[in-house]
Formats: structure tokens, C-alpha cells, sequence
């Protein structure tokens, strides 16, 4: 998986130094102590720390990746402030994030973002993106700044490709939304203005075959990554900072929410729905119509809801049938 | 909510005088008694009553409003006929009430409907639409007569907004589809020219996120409406005539069928399906994957297919685990 | 249903004398046998055979159509190899299968694809496709080669079509696609160039409603097909190969897998899925949320996941309820 260059999709507004970025969330400070000095200039995550970075944490986690001179953390009330170098503790995080990614970076779901395009064969193709010539796009597209495309991949009509990075061999069937933004918010606070800024992309690896109707959101700061020769059917919803790994096979209306992890060689029916931030092993087989609510280990074949042992849940229902008739 | 225009919408193709419009559905008619004389120039529901309409009621009402001397009820048959002053009794009143629409209206499902279109960066908007400045509309959209979009919206790609209000601050993701033909005809009479003109409109109240790949259908007479601040996930269905409050939550591949109510700060799991014509109460949680045939009482957090008090439906998990296994 | 001419869709790319296409696959080959000489010209199924082509049979089965001097039968190990005329044996039938069509076909899932197209009223239209001057289209549809669209129809806006014949008075509301990839691949090789060539079409009889995102895909070899006067709801999904008859209702989100077969006068609520190769009678009523597994008989009205005769699933729920609390 790429490292990709954030500003490359969402331009960068205004860097912040890191003892001037106070002004835009001064009411919800709790605690504050910067050591450092530098400009901010990109968002960190767990996975990938960036230089000169702001990293929103969650839970406390002591990771000495993050006592770093070049490392802003932002927080909830946690024990251990010490720790890091450059530390902020606020009493809303979700509504800090917004605060500050809103100030720096220009995204889609505000005001003002900018993209200049070409009309070439019928679709509207940024001048921003990067779209191999051995690869072919259908018309009423529109592909967004900062887009890549691989070699002889295939984009159908009507299909939206934003925030995106396309490997090679890829084909997405028509009326599909590439990039899409992620469904994060505070649940205790709703409304479109309090969105999370969801600035990160969505990866499709080599040899994907994405179907009609489908929806792909971007990741909130990494991205959603579809693996190597996967078969996505129509109108299967991947939610944001999902995983899938490679040689997957979807069938058609399963929805997968957001933060999934799901392994190698994975076989889903149709219709199935995952709960948020559980990972599927390798070689996992997901009878259509499964609700999955429970990490899945390698290996396993499930169905039902909540999805359990395919054997447990047929001896299940062959009981229910003697007593029921 | 607004009482629209309706011809804004959906131009008048003729008007009728009551003493006329019989010739459209003669054959339909079991009794008759018209006391005064007006031209029909709208729809009533029992709603919105409005001057000089005609009001099909569906079952047995004694309402004084409809004991008007501008209004004309067509009805199936009932006991209480000398009660109003205009009334007609037919025999089929779904094939009546398509003939009438169909002789009044213009309307999209008919051929013949006119519009006429500006080609703005990239999408068509209709020179009958009133789109404020301050909005954006991405490319590869339709923008259909009589709709109206307030200030700093944002419409993203090859959206479909037709027969709407739109509020302000309201976000719509691609490929969704505002506006929609509701799915509505007499059962036993199919066929695309059986479908009931639906001449009701959609209205987005202000802060509304739509996700990517929506379709919100337009009411049959009246609207189907979102409340403000409400946050619609990727691939929602909401069905014609359908009422959601404020601060709805609702994720992805859920499907809400005509005419349900939705109270305010409602929260929906992923892939819920809802029966017609039911009422959810104020903060009622319903899980992922449930299946809502019955009225939901306030505060009620449920679960399950037929959807039941979560702590039952955990209930019958435990008790369906110890014996299944 | 009609008989359709393959190479207005998918223009024949070459034509192979049944002893040089060898080459194309030849270390698949376990035994052949050859005693006509012909240009092989097109594909045929065991529902239509086609002279000069090839059948590809997935299962022993001597039938005196096949036993003929026009059709070369392309199959895996059987033990009556001598019944046919020109035979090969392989030892896999889905690489075989694509390695021929793809040389013998262009068609959308490879580059190359050839269509050309005029561009009117906000719409790509191809040249190669037959509109009737009666029937409207909206804006930002794609039209593409072949495609015939008889009277008085009403296609909305953001409407793919391809691949597909539509009869007359049909609607095809907006951001719906017709005539999509059949998701069909050997699941134990997966990637994009591993799906099987659809070479098939979709044809959408008289007078049918298709509601707005939908999607229904086009047949491998023969046709997708909806029957007369049918109602689909919107986000339905229709499989390739799958046959529904007339009179169908189908509400939204249902999804139907592929090759299944389902008669007249079917009534299908919401959310429903079917299991693909299934038969479904006429006049069958099938409840909201039902996972069809199996054949169900004519008249018959089920419910539940398996789905199950109605009395039966509600039995069932109360005897689950009474237990439960």
C-alpha cells in the first residue's frame, strides 16, 4: 500500500504553526504543553505518522512513535500527559478535529473546494489527475484532482471517481461512486456541517472488478483499500478505512461499514452486512444474508444473525422446523 | 414544511369545471351530486385542503372541511353521501384517480413533459429552478423544473434532484436520486402506464447530509420530508409520502417503504427495511438489520425481524444458543 | 422472446474455422474429435442453437440438436464422446470459455471496445443503436450499440443502457443501469480478466416500470429477461440470466441472483434475495425480507429466511414468542 500525498486530493488551505493552531479550538483546551516549535502540515494516524503532523488519539496509548519532536497529539482527558512532547487535551475531540482539519484542508463536503477539469470523450477529467493512456473511461464521468489510474484499466459510464488511487486492470461498472465520503460524525451531534472531514483516499489494487451501483467511501486519514483481484458484484456499499484483502469475492447489495478488516481469499454472499471495526480472517466464507457482528477467525464458514458456525446455524434451524411443524 | 406550488412542478395541462370532468372517468361512476360550480385547478389531501380541488378519499370521513363548496370529494362507495356538497361515488377510484391526474397534470411518467435546460458547468439546470448563488452543484447533474435549492448547499456528481425543495446547508452525494417516482398503483392493474401520477414533491429540510447513491421518492400528493440536521448514510431508500423528523441517523442499505413516520432523534443500524404506513416515535433506536412492521413507541430501542425490544430479542439469541448447541 | 442478432451488440472480432480455433486453447485439449469443417460465427446455448457455433456443455447430456454438423461441442470429461460430431474435451470449460470469446468478441469488460456516438439532448446515444422517434430520453444517459428502444418509452436521466432490446411504453427511471456485466467467473480464479465474456443481452418486454438505481445485467450467452406490465421498485438487482414473467411486482432493495426463473403474476416485498438456478412459480406472493432458497410452487406464499409457507414462518414467531418471554 501507497504512501500517498494528502495534498495531492485536498489542497492544503493554510499551514498552522503549532503554537498559533490554538486560536481555532481555544474553548475546548483542557490541558496544554508544546515543547517544539514547527508548522503543521499534514494529519497523522496510528498507522502512518507523518512529519510535522497533528495525530488525533483516541484512547490513551503510550507509542514512542509519538513522543516526537516533529508530533503534535491531540487528546481526551488521559493519565499519562508526560509522555509526549507536544500534547493538547480538549474536551471534545470529534468537534476539534473538525475545527482544525476544516481550517487547513480543502475537501468536498465544504464550501470553495477547487478542481479544474477537461471534458475529454464525454467525461469531465480533472487536470489534476493522472490517468494512464493505455486505460479507457466511458462517458458522463467525472474523475476528481489527485486521481491516479493505472495501465488498461477500464472505467464504465456514469461512474464517479474521486479521491482515489486505481491500479492497473481495474474495471468499475457503471453508475458506481469511487471515494465517496465516509458516514463520520459525533452521533450526539448531527448535521452536515459536523461531518468529520474524511481526508483520506481509497486504494484499488491490481485486477479488481468493482460492479454497477456500488459505493466506495474514502478513508477518514488513511484509505480504503480493496486488494488484488477481488470481484465486487453490484451495489455492494464499502464503507470508510475498510481493508479488504486480496482475491475477495462480494456478491451483490452486501454492505460493509466502516474500519473492517477482512483477509485474503474471502468468499461473502449477497446482502451480507458487517458490523463496523471487526476483522474477517483469511479464507472465510460468509453465506449470503449473514449479519457479521463478530471478528471471524481464518478459515471459518458462517451464516446468520449474528453470523455464527454454518453448521451450528443449519442444526439450528432443522430444530426449529420439528418443533415448528 | 411549505405548502408548495404545486405547478411549479407539474404544469397544468387543463383545467376542468367540475360539471365537465366527468367525461374523463364516466364510466366509473356509481352516484353523483355536485351542488356548486368551480374549475378544478388542484389536488386536495386531507392534509392540505385546497380551494377549487378535487380530494379522493380513500375511506369513510366525516371532516367538515370536505362539506365545501370548493372542494370535490371523489370517493368508493360510502354511507354518508348527502354529507358533502360535491361528491362522486366511483367504482375504482386508483384507475379514476389516474385519469384525472393524467388529463390535469404533466408529469414525468407520461410522455410529453416539457422542460427546458441551461447547461452550467457541467450539469442541466432547468431555467425553472431557483438555485441560490451561494450553493454548488458538481457536474454530470440534473436539475428538473421547479426546484428550489437555498443557500450554501452542495450537490455533489451526477445527482438527480427533480420536484424538490431543497433547505439549506443540505449535502447530496453522487448518483443519488432526489425526487423519484413514488412506487404507487392498484396492485391487481400492473403495468408502467398504470403507475399513479405522483404529483407531491420531496423537501430537505437545512443541514441534511444525503449519502451517495440515495433515492428519495417524491410524495404522491403532498411530500415526503427530511428534518434538519438529519444524516442519511450511502444507498438509503426512502420511500413516497415518508416523513423523517430531525437529527435522523441513518446507515447504510436501509430501506424506509411509503408513508411511515419518523419521529425526531431517531437512530438506524445498516440494512433496516420498514412496512408502509407505520409510525416511529422520537428517540427510538432501531438495530442494524431489523425489520420494522409495527408502530414504535418513543424512547424504544429495538431489534430483530419482526423488530422487538432489543433486551427480548437478545432474549431469544441466548435462550435459541443453549438449546441449538 | 426474440431471437437476437450477437454481433449488433459485440461485433465480431474474428471469425475461427473450427479446426484452426484450436490454437486459441489448446492446452486445455484432453480429446478432440472433428469431422465438419465450418467458420465458427457464433455461441449457442442449449436454449437456442445457433448454426456454425459453439456450445459449451457443462454437463453429460445427449440431445439430438448437439449430435449436428454446425456445432462444435466444447465440454469436460464425458463418457459419450462419440455421440457428437465435432467434440473437444478440456480440462477447464470457464478458461477455455474465455480464452475463445475473448478472441472471437469484442465486448465492454476488455479495452478496445469499438462504439460511436451522437451526442443528443445531454445524452450519448450511439449510432449503432435503433430508438423509436416516440420514445423520450432524459439527460446524461448512455445509450451504446445495438440497443433498441421501441414506442412511446421514457427513459429518465444518469440511465445507462447497454447490451438491451426495450419494448414499448417502458419507463427506466434515473441513475439505473441495464444491460451490465453478468457476474459470472470461475470463483476459484479471480481478477478482472478472469470474468466470463457476456455475450448475452437483457430484453425488457412491454409496458415494464424499473424504478431509479437499479441495475439489471445482461444474460452470459442469451438474455436477462422481464416480462409484460412488470413493477420494479427502485435499487432492485437483477441477475444475469435471470427470467421474471409478466406482471411481475418487485419492491425496492430486493435482489435477485443469477439464472433464476420466476413466473407470472409474482409479488415480491422488500429487501428480498434469491439464490441463483431456483424456480419460482406463478402467482407467487413472497414477503418482505424473505432469502429465497429453493423452489417455490405455483400459488404458494412464503416468508421468512429460509423462505418457508407463510402460516408455517408465523407459527414459528409465535411459538419463538411464547418462549421467549
Amino acid at each position: 500500500m501507497k504512501f500517498f500525498k494528502r495534498s495531492n486530493f485536498f489542497p492544503l488551505k493554510k499551514k498552522y504553526n503549532i503554537n498559533h493552531i490554538n486560536s481555532l479550538f481555544k474553548e475546548r483546551i483542557a490541558f496544554q504543553n508544546i515543547e517544539n516549535d514547527f508548522d503543521v502540515n499534514d494529519i497523522s494516524s496510528l498507522k502512518f505518522i507523518r512529519n510535522n503532523s497533528i495525530l488525533f488519539l483516541e484512547e490513551e496509548l503510550n507509542d514512542k512513535r509519538l513522543k516526537n519532536d516533529n508530533i503534535h497529539v491531540i487528546t481526551k482527558n488521559i493519565n499519562n500527559k508526560n509522555y509526549y512532547k507536544n500534547i493538547t487535551v480538549v474536551d471534545n475531540l470529534s468537534d476539534t478535529y473538525n475545527k482544525i482539519l476544516n481550517s487547513m484542508y480543502f475537501h468536498e463536503d465544504q464550501l470553495g473546494f477547487q478542481d479544474e477539469f477537461n471534458y475529454i470523450n464525454g467525461s469531465y477529467v480533472s487536470k489534476y489527475s493522472k490517468i494512464s493512456n493505455s486505460s479507457e473511461i466511458g462517458k458522463n464521468c467525472l474523475i476528481s484532482r489527485g486521481v491516479e489510474i493505472g495501465n488498461n484499466s477500464i472505467i464504465k459510464n456514469n461512474v464517479v471517481i474521486k479521491n482515489s488511487i486505481i491500479g492497473n486492470n481495474v474495471i468499475v461498472s457503471d453508475n458506481s461512486s469511487i471515494g465517496t465520503t465516509g458516514f463520520g460524525f459525533d452521533f450526539n451531534i448531527r448535521g452536515s456541517q459536523f461531518l468529520n472531514p474524511q481526508i483520506g483516499i481509497v486504494f484499488i489494487d491490481d485486477n479488481v472488478h468493482i460492479g454497477a451501483s456500488c459505493t466506495v467511501d474514502r478513508a477518514k486519514i488513511d484509505y480504503t483499500y480493496i486488494g488484488k483481484n477481488s470481484m465486487i458484484d453490484n451495489m455492494v456499499h464499502i464503507g470508510h478505512n475498510t481493508i479488504i484483502g486480496n482475491n475477495a469475492c462480494i456478491a451483490a447489495q452486501t454492505g460493509i461499514s466502516g474500519s473492517v478488516i477482512i483477509g485474503d481469499n474471502v468468499t461473502i454472499g449477497g446482502k451480507v452486512g458487517f458490523a463496523g471495526h471487526i476483522k474477517i480472517g483469511d479464507n472465510v466464507v460468509i453465506a449470503a444474508r449473514s449479519g457479521v457482528t463478530k471478528n471471524i477467525k481464518d478459515n471459518s464458514t458462517v451464516a446468520g444473525f449474528p453470523a455464527i458456525d454454518i453448521n451450528k446455524w443449519k442444526k439450528n434451524l432443522i430444530r426449529q422446523k420439528r418443533y415448528g411443524h
